[in-house]
This record gives C-alpha cells, structure tokens and sequence, in this order.
C-alpha cells in the first residue's frame, strides 16, 4: 500500500482559492477544491493517478463520452469530527460498485489501490476543504468516462477516472412531494438501471420535469411492465414503514444496491426494527395510506442521506403522510450521521479514518 | 435563410490536413475533416453556430456529460455525384429526430435553421473531403450535450451542439453472424430506447462482447419482458424475409424510428414487395428458419446502410440464412444508395442538394 502511496504525484496549487468559498451559504456539489485526482487508462492499462491542480479536461470532438454514454460514478462523503479527525463512510463499498458499473459499462476496472490510496491522497490534499457546519459534508465524486476517439459504436480505448471533491449543504430542504409514475420507466430487467451510469440519470430528467409542472419534486419509479411495484424514488432507494414494519424493495438489475440502502437495514435491525425486503406494491401503498397504517415513506442516498416523504401523488389524488414525532427517518438519520461524523460508536466497522 | 446564413461565422484553418489522409484506406468514422459546426446554449438560448477548425473541447470536470449522461446524437451521410455536386439524404428527418431525442432528454431543441443552415455551410466548407470511392461518403456526425456545471442531478443550463464529419469507409466487412439475446435488454417501456441518446449504446457493449466470446458480431435484441419479441440488431433496425414478404417491428418506445428503415419500407412498397409493420416473434423466425420459409434477414441504418445476416444464434443453436442470387438486401441496398449518390430518380424526393 505504501508503495502505492509514493508513487501518486502530486502537484499542488500555487494559491488556494478556499478563501473566497462562503462556508455558511454552501449548495450541493457546485463549489470544487483546489485539486483532482486523475489516473488515465491507455494501451490496455490503467496508469498511476496523480493528485493536480482542479483544472478543466481537454478532450477531442470525437471522444466517446459524446456519443456513446461510457460514463459512471459514485457519490461518497468525508467527514470531519471535532477533533479535526478526518472520515469517510464504507469506501470500499463504493469502489467495489464501481467496478460492477464499470463492468456493466464496458469500461475497464479500476484497480483497488488506485482508487482507495488515490482517494486517501486526496481527501487529505483538501482536507482543510471539509465543512464541520450541520449538515454539511465534503461531498466526493468519482467517476470514469470514456476518452478514447472515433464514431465507431465500440467501448472506447481509452478513458479517464477522476476524483473531485465538493464541500457542499443539504441536497434537499422542505418538505418532498413525489409521484408515482405510471408512463415512463427508468430501466429495464436485464439493463443498467443496477449501474450507476450516467445515462440512467439523464432519462429521468423530463419524466421529473413533468411531475414538477404538477408540482411535484420527485417521481417514485415503479417497474416498466405494469406499473405495479415501487421500486426507487427520484435517484434514491425508497423505504415505505406500514405500520411498524420499515419495507423496502429487494435489489436488482433494475435497482441500485444503495449503501445507505443497506447500512439502513442494518442499523434498523440493530435498533430492533422489523424489516422487510421484499417487492413493494403500489396497491398496498395506497391502500395502506387510505386506512391510515402507511406511516412513514423515505428516500435513501448518500447526498441526501434520508429524504421524508411528505405527500405521495397516484392517479390525481394526493395522500399526506402523518407527521410523527419519532419517526424511523428521524431515529435512522441520527444513527448513520453520528456514526458518520463520529459521534457515536461505529459496531459495524464502516468508518475509515483518513 | 440567407439571414441567418450570414450570420453563421467561419474561421477557416490556415493549413488543411486532407493531403494526410489515404482515402482509400477509410475506416468508419476515424479521421475527421478541417472543420466543425460549434453552437453553445447559454443563458436559455441557441446562440448562433459557427464554424471553426476541428478542435478539442475544454470543458469543467464537473461538466453534467461526465456525470449525468445528458448527451444525442444524429447519423448522417453526404455524397458526392460523378458531377461533383454534394447531396445529403433525408436530412430534415434527422433534424427533427435529434429534436425528439432531445426533449426525451430534457436538453433544449435546437432551432430548424441553426441545424439546416449550419450543417449544409459545414458541408459545403469541408466538401472536398468527401470521398467518391464506392462505398465510402462523408459521414456527418450532428450531437449535443450537456457542459453545464454541477454535481446536482439536475439538468444542465448549459449545452453544446457540435457537427463533425468525418470521410468514411464501410462500417461492417464480412459476413455478420449475430445472437438472439435472452439475458440482456437494450431498453424499457417507458423508457429512452427510441432516442439516439449516448446512454442506450454503452449499455449494449458488454453485451455485445459477451455474443463476441462465443462467436457472433452482434446481438438481437428483444422485448425485456418475457424476450419474445424481436426488436433492433445491434444498433440497427431490423428486417426478416419470410417467404416473399419483407416483415420489420413497429416503431415504439423502445425502438428507434430509423430512417433507413422508413427509406426501406417505402422503396419496398414502390418495387412491389409485400411489407409488413408488426411485431415480429423470437418463435417465428427461428420455426421459419427450420421450414425453410426464412429468406432473409439484415439489419438497417445510415451507417451500414443494409448490413445481411449471415448467422443467427438462439439458444446454442447457429441457423444459416440461405445465400441468395437476387436478395431483398441487395435490391433495396443498390435502389437506396442509388438515390443517396444521385445515380437513379428521386421520385420521393429524399434528396437535398447542398
């Protein structure tokens, strides 16, 4: 490891630019540090990242990325504790779904040390970049796309992988409205939508443009067959409670193996939650909303950690969930940020100090 | 028009690089010309295109194509007749599908005359590179993407629409042995197949090197439902002859509304060949295969053109299409590039001079 270590170069900036950031007023993932990791893959093989400079990407017109889709990312965050201690939350999770995207993609693996003694690396180049304000983190961003050249539809020759880093606010305030969705779909059984590829972003963009023109701020996705299981809400992996039971949809090659997904599950079990993964259906959602057992509704991702839902649209009717006192989204929330921040115990061993 | 014509800028490059090229060794899509038709969507408006030398793109590592796949494309072809004079095929319907893949993708449409204009002022500034070799053109590559800033999953407030061209060789060479896929699905009801959006083609490349492994250049695909229904070959529409009768699947959500498919169907119904738009089962082809019934099958798109089967591969079993004297394939080929290079009657006035 070690040796790896040595080998990443880094070039640091001549004049910082962490001056002119308003810590107190941050977006999510629009003001970047000073540097990037960036690591090339050429002649059938990946190169030694190296740590510069956040600078801009020159590319040719005719690189892949342009035309044929080849791209992939995940979404991860540091933390700094107040001892100044620097964390990240299941790396290892991310790198390793990185590389099933990158296989599903046709992109080349990324080699275990490169992204996790590149990661280390950089997180510590910027660590003076990470936000200690509630509710903010430094939001990191790897991701790999296809560089290589030419209008052959082909898996490019060359690509890069990069890291960026985003000290960055909450993802979403207010209260969420979603709806469920019965005309569009986001993936296919036997597609990408288990990948975390670009492409199955963009074609979510317009279905949300239309819920949000009925004034809805996400869409829950449901199955392309019939319409008839919930499966994600928005980009993120839903949780329904129905009673006391916290259910969410088993994964599949439709539906993202979230990490906050399943650090869910297990902290719930932990704390002594019925769980259930099991197909979600639509049905059952309404009708338990309808005789008052649907509780609690919530989106669970790494930038947004875990979103209530406040309001479900189906078929022109709008149900408003209860609003609890001790909801699980609350008591959940608590438990994952303290041990993401390190401020309570960590018994599953997912922090990794920088 | 010629407004706007005007006001389309060119800087032209000081030296050409044509007398680097062999172009009687063209690959696909791999050497480019001079020029490029440049148009970037700022401030929620098309600002006019220009064109300028080819030239790499500088762009933001968290520029929105990196991260969220925002990203079509269109495929065209300019021809050169015996007379020097420049045509291009059908262009209007390329236009107005680059417009239907864009609001699919929530990317903003472009205006008629930025495309029109543009494209045939780029054509004709770079139309000494268009080759007459039979067989070759000038493939013209049209995309968009997204350039805009941000980590947010959101789309874009920023785009660019580029044209490339690039003087071409065949796409395929040999014989084309494909497989009919169970496992895999190129897209969902509801979902983005129709578009010629960047993300539908790198989900098909793993895939399409998994039927590679076992022998065959391309995949079949099928409804992602139950795989009964035969769908697209490879990134290609697809055609089957059963008896005298010329059978494609009809247009959809998941499939792409082609226009060499349509240029087929209609030049097919104008020789006197029964066609037919209806789906087309996995269980008919392969019990016409047996029978003897299944003439013919190829796939068809701009790049190809018509690219016959060979081969098709279900389940473990090859079925070898019969080599015929007078195919469909070749009839519909010859009257299709005919008109493309103004050597035949353009009764249906798909031609456009530039």
């Amino acid at each position: 490891m070690s040796t790896t270590m040595q080998k990443i170069g880094i070039e640091k900036v001549k004049h910082s630019k962490i001056d002119q950031v308003d810590f107190d007023n941050l977006s999510f993932g629009s003001v970047f540090t000073d540097h990037m990791l960036v690591c090339d893959y050429k002649d059938g093989a990946w190169e030694t990242p190296k740590i510069t400079p956040y600078q801009p990407i020159t590319l040719d017109p005719s690189s892949k990325i342009f035309h044929y889709g080849q791209s992939i990312f995940e979404g991860m965050k540091a933390y700094k504790d107040t001892e100044n201690k620097v964390w990240l939350f299941r790396p290892l999770d991310n790198f390793k779904r990185l590389n099933i995207s990158a296989k599903r993609m046709a992109i080349p693996e990324i080699p275990e040390e490169y992204f996790m003694e590149g990661l280390k690396a950089l997180v510590e180049v910027d660590k003076n970049w990470i936000p200690q304000k509630d509710g903010s983190s430094l939001y990191i961003r790897p991701f790999v796309f296809a560089s290589g050249k030419g209008f052959h539809a082909s898996p490019a020759n060359e690509y890069k992988f990069l890291i960026c880093l985003a000290p960055s606010g909450s993802y979403f305030s207010g209260k969420v409205k979603v709806l469920i969705e019965e005309t569009y779909s986001r993936s296919a059984n036997g597609g990408v939508g288990y990948a975390k590829a670009g492409g199955n972003y963009a074609g979510q963009f317009y279905p949300t443009q239309l819920a949000a023109e009925k004034g809805y701020s996400q869409v829950i996705w449901t199955d392309d067959n019939n319409h008839e299981y919930i499966e994600e809400a928005g980009a993120m992996n839903i949780f329904v409670r129905i009673n006391d039971t916290l259910i969410t949809g088993p994964t599949s090659d439709r539906i993202l193996d979230g990490i906050t997904r399943k650090s869910i599950l297990q902290i719930a079990e932990d704390e002594g939650i019925a769980t259930e993964v099991r197909k979600i259906t639509v049905t059952e959602v309404v009708e338990a909303a309808k005789n008052g057992s649907l509780k609690e509704m919530f989106g669970a991702g790494t930038a947004a950690v875990i979103s209530p839902i406040a309001t479900f649209g189906f078929r022109d009717v709008d149900y408003d969930l209860p609003e609890l006192k001790d909801s699980f989204a609350t008591r959940l929330k608590k438990r994952i940020t303290d041990i993401q921040f390190n401020r309570a115990e960590d018994p599953f061993g997912w922090r990794l100090e920088v």
